[in-house]
């Protein structure tokens, strides 16, 4: 077979998705919250939406307004899962010893009062050793953090009646400070991402884009709390399961998952990556990330997020000088399986692989 | 590149939409019409349902009853376009002095009691020597057909709602009888068919099965009659341009269309059909038919077929013995072209064409 040929169609298909999602690298805007037909409508087309005004009745916005001194009231000295990393960079690829291993942060218990304390404290550091991130990702705010629970709604109405469940799989709170970055990685859920205090930076490539992600298999490792700094340790067998991390794991202790950060990609020139896709030269050592036409975008206090189902999402954080905490809340739901989408996602990736292979 | 992991990829994909679209060769049945959400559900996830008494509510069901004497007591000489062909043969390949070529019906005016009392008199004759067939397929209803149109909806409200389109962009009345059928093809257009008379009869294979299909690239002609006959014309050049035909004419006058008549596959033995996609073997024949996991199924009068976007479908009918004729409607509604579902579509069958023939 020529390679040729296969090469050419993987980059038809960005091209046309591209084309038919012009422009590709922007996100709409909702002003009012969608009706339940107008959500269905936006997760069929598998695109990410910006909702305005999605979260005014929610207390945790208006009378009982998440201010870290509120949160402290409310949460006081109950025990909480903090992730610690040396560079806020929990699940993450990082070169240890020569060697790539997919590192999963350390987690310590704090009491929530003393992990606040620290982590509005490490917000005015420069390079603190050691960065916090709340961000369990297993419903936590349905366990750990049950007070602050009343303070929004157990799901979002118009996606709950549009995605015919009653209740979403997982409810997270994420509490960190802009020390702290998500890498780059995918959810097999629809995401209602709504940030409270602070902004969320997003920047998010479609799951055919995943040449463009440049995922790598490597093995799993772990931080290790070391005096006061980390070591990396390689997990001994496959120990992860998270709520929604999708790591399909063919081998014990191996996973696959994007190698690069979206951040350089958005630090090459306006102009350079705003060139048309039909214009991206074949020897472009940026070319397929490129062709994959990421998106960046700020989630702002207020505004919420529509992510969908394995769309490849890097996220930071900027925290407002007054609060020095980034506070956001997010609705996991199961995502449709049936259908076409994933079959052919799986597909996509599936040769991906053997176009970047060969 | 080895060939081989094209190949594999294209099975497993197909493997995995089987396996999750399970049972993939069975149709859902509705018996009271979806609301606009549930409707859309159905269409995201791009497979066919049968609606029962979705035209409980229509003149053309109940009051005025479209019965071959009420369509002539409505149509009376009225000048309709018919599709003549010597085999029910229309939109067809078919191999003329040794050269396939996909042959266009030749269409003649007749006064519409003329062609109903021809079209009755033929279903009892078993080798009629010219086959005709209203099937316009240009919205027919809307024009020739006016006086008739009055019995049924201007549009589906749940599907206007769903679909956001206010009107159909094409609303066709097909009449026939057993001796017609549709060679298998694909439009793309939501497409809600409702049967009133008779019961059609069709073979579907989803967007994804197109390997299942063995599209081919061939000379179009028309058929022109010649004497009691018929004779094949190549078309000098591309001229047809239906409503929601996907031609994809990439040359003048040549065209890609499905060359397998499924009819030909349901001849096969259940047990052979029923083998699990997993079992079937390389060496198979009928192996990429197999994989695509075609779907039979009858369309009763007052029965509606939800025909999804972009499915390939084959068409046959029966008669009631006492009306002589078959008679249905349907409704196209735009697809939506954006999101990754289109694009992905073409690139399984960008990438099925490099399996096939490489």
């Amino acid at each position: 077979m020529d390679k040729s040929k296969p090469t050419k169609a993987l980059r038809t298909l960005l091209e046309s998705y591209a084309s038919l999602n012009y422009p590709p690298t922007s996100i709409e805007y909702l002003n009012t919250p969608p009706t339940p037909l107008e959500f269905h409508q936006i997760v069929s087309r598998n695109r990410p939406v910006i909702i305005r005004n999605a979260m005014t009745d929610w207390p945790a916005y208006t009378t009982n307004k998440w201010t870290p001194e509120y949160l402290s009231s409310k949460m006081g000295e109950m025990e909480v899962m903090v992730a610690e990393t040396p560079r806020g960079n929990a699940d993450s690829i990082v070169t240890h010893e020569g060697t790539e291993y997919f590192v999963k942060p350390h987690t310590t218990p704090h009491s929530f009062n003393s992990f606040l304390s620290l982590l509005k404290s490490s917000t005015t550091t420069p390079n603190p050793s050691t960065i916090l991130y709340a961000q369990s990702q297993d419903s936590n705010l349905t366990s750990e953090y049950l007070p602050l629970s009343e303070d929004i709604p157990a799901t979002i109405p118009w996606a709950s009646i549009a995605l015919s469940q009653q209740l979403p799989d997982a409810t997270n709170i994420w509490i960190g400070n802009h020390h702290s970055v998500s890498s780059l990685h995918k959810d097999p859920y629809q995401n209602l991402y709504g940030v409270l205090l602070g902004t969320k930076v997003f920047y998010l490539v479609s799951p055919i884009g995943v040449a463009g992600v440049k995922e790598r298999r490597v093995r799993s490792a772990t931080y290790v709390k070391k005096g006061e700094g980390f070591d990396i340790v390689p997990d001994p067998v496959s120990s992860s399961n998270n709520v929604g991390e999708e790591e399909e794991e063919e081998e014990e202790g191996m996973i696959t998952w994007p190698s690069i950060s979206l951040d350089d990609y958005f630090s090459l020139p306006e102009s350079e990556r705003s060139t048309p896709v039909e214009d991206i030269s074949d020897t472009d050592p940026w070319k397929w990330t490129k062709l994959s036409t990421p998106i960046k975008v700020e989630v702002k206090g207020g505004e919420m997020l529509y992510l969908p189902a394995l769309w490849y999402h890097q996220v930071a954080q900027r925290v407002d000088e007054d609060e020095g905490v980034c506070v956001a809340v997010n609705y996991w739901y199961d995502m449709d399986f049936s259908g076409p989408f994933v079959s052919m996602v799986n597909y996509v990736r599936d040769m991906t692989e053997v176009v970047m292979n060969s």
